[in-house]
């Protein structure tokens, strides 16, 4: 005998393919096995009720055993299956354990669900969700920061207090928060902070230098992610910062573009270095760190913040229809700070590249 | 040579052994290694300079290689290591690959840092702020409750609006929010949804049910957990759940007073479990599913919202001093709606167990 089972484990939130293949997520490890077209869920007596009720059609839910490797047993007992594909991000615990009851473990070199990156016209609706309620979070911080006052000192001062990094994303993230969503990391990152790309940013915001606002919620209820990003200033940006700016918004443009079917992901991430370059701006590594463009241009988004599709310079796979990504070109200057602007781009079934991004762009606010 | 190193790999935020380790976070993967008192985390080149600002003492900072495997293969040969001891969650794909690359791999079977359960008094400080922002935060919840309105309906209504779980959630953890804290799952079940522990509540609130408050932040600076539940009623409780939060509140009380260095969990467990069942509230399982107090007491708590020590019916193993656990009994009833309060206690060295949480008792608001 010889038959097989894909085996996952893990809450929802950390291993999507959960959520995905089972329509049903919980902040507590949970298992899933699917075997040609029997597939199964097996959740704690806590999660039972909750599991049937948002479980995708032809799941059968089960409760789980005392162990997952007592769960694993008695289902792959049901089901004759006695080799279990498992992701590499699989524990080896269990894995091991499964080892020792008999099974055989091969793990999984692709995606198990790779139509994961072909979304269905319901998904890109629940990515819509969540990209519009960063535009909301978006809208509320150009709103602070223009009703913010400039010091003397060119920091800004937003209600008698000195206007925070931290002050700023607590607006951003409750703005979204009230609209359903889970918000992690929402970056706020001014002056030299912004010239790196991670920073979330922290302390006293200043005048004159490019705020970055890159905003990622995940809805609660769908657990899908919206992703944008655009960098404003509250003052007078540098004639550096503002070519820089406008090149950034050239090459998310341009790049735009070239979202096609057949397209190839390496050539469109080339065409926006291509067009930063013919502006001036150089990429590489001195003394004080990366600087220019240096992290890939876009990635696809889903139940993941960071799925297939990437737009990087290693990805030479042809875009096909369906995929939803990010074009999100950057600058960033160790001296001077950093610009990023991200929308978002569905490629359709006709082929056509629909921007589901509707914030406008605007450097001085 | 059977040189020995332990090897961690993950995001800071669910492997938070890593954190604890190195000292530091991320959201993306980055890599640990120790072998004796060599220490060395090893991150992307964006995260580089924030890694060596915050490691720990005594922990390198490296850049990561091409793969994970690379770089555990440069730090193993720096180090003469030839076996590696992981954690059962480490991800078996890598698992492979290195032990196809010559090495041993050894499965953790306790876990890799046990002092992870006796907290220094800098540790404590840090649950106490996040226990702080809870009790913020639900503070502002039963600010709500007492600002809204009865309906005719019983319905509770707020500035116009009925009053949701959605929107009391969305109050809560914002106030949590401006406070540093991330909150994902936050509680607030009011009706029959409050008989589900894990239930964190929808749709419009009742007056006359008990709405359980379950509050649990995790400092986004710190990364370390508070938990407060407090359950609270508008309008006029049932008298059988007017009871049953009577004999809640004396189960924890109780139990507060059976912590101790030396005390058995499963006994403590024990002790408000009779206390519920002198006052008349029984345990078990029926048609409608399960009833009575169905979970363990409580649980330690730190960087993971729940870790060791467990004050489960399982668990025999005495306390020892330096243990941060919550106390938190309940009684549900599918067709009454649930309670449950819990407070946070401090098991110090001199072995007095501090309640470290601050929030008043209050049924009826």
């Amino acid at each position: 005998m010889n038959k097989k089972a894909i085996l996952l484990v893990g809450d929802g939130v950390s291993v999507t393919d959960l959520r995905y293949a089972s329509g049903f997520s919980a902040p507590d490890d949970f298992l899933f096995m699917q075997s040609g077209t029997r597939k199964c869920c097996a959740v704690s007596a806590l999660e039972y009720n909750r599991a049937v009720t948002s479980a995708l059609p032809g799941v059968e839910v089960r409760r789980t055993h005392s162990s997952h490797l007592e769960t694993v047993k008695t289902i792959a007992a049901d089901w004759g299956v006695d080799t279990l594909t498992v992701p590499g991000s699989f524990p080896v615990g269990l894995a091991e354990k499964l080892k020792g009851a008999g099974f055989t473990i091969e793990i999984a070199e692709q995606p198990l669900y790779p139509e994961r990156e072909f979304k269905k016209i319901s998904e890109v609706q629940k990515i819509i969700v969540s990209l519009r309620a960063a535009e909301a979070g978006c809208r509320r911080a150009i709103e602070v920061l223009k009703e913010s006052d400039i010091a003397p000192d060119r920091t800004l001062v937003w209600g008698n207090a000195p206007l925070t990094s931290e002050i700023l994303r607590a607006e951003v993230d409750c703005t979204m928060l009230r609209l359903g969503m889970i918000a992690v990391d929402t970056i706020c990152a001014g002056g030299l902070q912004g010239a790196q790309p991670h920073n979330t940013g922290s302390g006293v915001l200043l005048a004159d230098y490019p705020v970055v606002l890159d905003i990622f919620p995940r809805s609660a209820a769908t657990g899908y992610w919206g992703d944008l990003t655009r960098t404003v200033v509250k003052g007078t940006p540098s004639d550096f910062m503002r070519r820089a700016y406008d090149a950034v918004l050239e090459a998310r443009e341009f790049a735009k573009s070239c979202i096609k079917i057949g397209a190839i992901p390496s050539e469109i991430h080339k065409c926006a270095e291509n067009i930063l370059a013919k502006h001036g701006f150089s990429t590489g590594c001195d003394e004080k760190g990366d600087y220019g463009f240096f992290h890939g241009l876009g990635h696809g988004v889903g139940l993941d913040i960071h799925e297939g599709p990437r737009l990087s310079p290693r990805n030479s796979e042809p875009l096909k229809a369906g995929v939803v990504v990010t074009d999100e070109p950057g600058l960033y200057y160790p001296d001077q700070g950093g610009i990023r602007l991200e929308d978002m781009i569905y490629l359709n079934d006709e082929g056509k590249a629909v921007t589901l991004t509707e914030m406008e762009d605007q450097f001085v606010i």
